[in-house]
């Protein structure tokens, strides 16, 4: 059961902001030969836009703020501006893409995050993947491209962490595919060193990210994405490797770190 | 053969400028029970999004100029904004929405007009619409919902005609389907006398259409609309009207003005 492979790749924010960097990965990522989806993170251009509209960002703790402006902006930046331009981009290199948020054929619920210490605002957590619709998708030999946006099923689109549908995505496709889920950031892989390029961790189990978390090694927004990964494959997730851009590479032997429970 | 129903409904910009009559549209839209595809126009955001930048829309002759910047912002609001959020909606009343451009599954394949008087700059001119992806979609159930964005398939998105993407696709399905065409504004149809809501010309067929131009009856934006609808005629496409919200409703008996060759 479950024979068939599906590779699932996201790519980080700073991927995007680096437009020879997103060639380079679109053009690995259309190579790849089994079923496929891709997922993008936002980049700056979100700030950048609400900058250019006399607005500040509003982030804590590195997370953003949405409010309803911010909403509009992000829904923009991400659905329109940057999906449609990879969806172009890779449909030039011949691989069917079709650009989607979660609301799209309802393929990603989630709902509002309850207001505890921080008021989030527009902030979606994940509750729910309809793999039936995806899997559609997937026989048809097209290509979904998701960006970061869900929706509650109640007509309200809500901005959704990247690493977060990533994960849950992997998870919620693993019965029906053997799920490869990677990770891709502007480093290698997890880094020992974070001033040593070269110091990539090649395997991570859940105790040793419980002592890297501890020693500092591991911290701030590697956390939450090495939390959602060790989530994907306790949900029945083959493999998880968190790496460079360069492992796309059709046949590279360079994998970065992959985790394993 | 083409026995199978699909109608196809465009709604234009005013509609979209108007959210109860917006969510009103997609009420009905909803209950329609055949398979079927939505083509949404702009609305003025564009526009008002180029100033709170501190610009000027670039407009000849009530049309737009789309330079690079223009290109970003159109892709940002009709396919990131406006799409996204009639695809929310529609999903909130059970409608398995998907959003897209002629971009996605490279469904619609336009070229960059070509400079003569004026440069219209990343502007599309449709060339071919791909009925068997769009085709797969509906055999699925999906509701493939269209914003008036095409692409050159060498990775360039291009601004387009909503209208023009309504006959084009209207017609380049009705090889599959039997196509209703119903392009939904804000009057109730085709108007003898502008200042007279209620004196909607019932039928116009070629050579009416010829006249009512040459007196002046039809006029501007309208001759493109009623050009492009009978080439969507002329192409297969079994019924065509022009009317307003109205006639959605189910079982509603007031059907606008329609087409015939």
């Amino acid at each position: 059961m479950a024979e068939q492979k599906l590779t699932i790749v996201k790519i980080g924010g700073n991927i995007i902001n680096n437009e020879p960097d997103l060639i380079r990965v679109l053009d690995d990522f259309s190579k790849i030969t089994t079923p496929k989806v891709l997922i993008h993170g936002g980049g700056k251009k979100a700030s950048a836009l609400i900058r250019q509209m006399g607005q500040q960002p509003k982030m804590i703790e590195g997370r953003r703020i949405t409010d309803a402006f911010t909403l509009d902006i992000v829904t923009m930046v991400y659905a329109g501006l940057i999906n449609k331009k990879i969806v172009a981009l890779l449909q030039s290199k011949g691989c069917n893409a079709l650009g989607m948020t979660g609301a799209d054929l309802n393929t990603i619920q989630s709902h509002k995050r309850p207001v505890k210490d921080i008021d989030y605002g527009f902030v979606g957590d994940i509750d729910k993947i309809h793999s039936d619709n995806i899997q559609i998708l997937l026989q048809a030999k097209f290509t979904p491209v998701f960006c970061a946006i869900t929706h509650d099923q109640s007509g309200q689109l809500l901005n959704t962490n990247a690493d977060s549908i990533a994960s849950y995505l992997a998870g919620g496709m693993s019965h029906l595919f053997s799920v490869d889920l990677r990770l891709c950031f502007e480093k290698k892989g997890v880094l020992e060193n974070p001033d040593d390029e070269n110091s990539v961790i090649p395997k991570i189990n859940y105790d040793t990210f419980q002592k890297l978390k501890k020693s500092g090694i591991i911290s701030e927004g590697m956390v939450p994405k090495i939390e959602g990964a060790f989530h994907a494959l306790k949900n029945g997730v083959k493999n998880v490797y968190i790496s460079g851009i360069e492992s796309l590479k059709p046949g590279k032997q360079q994998k970065g770190t992959r985790l394993c429970l």
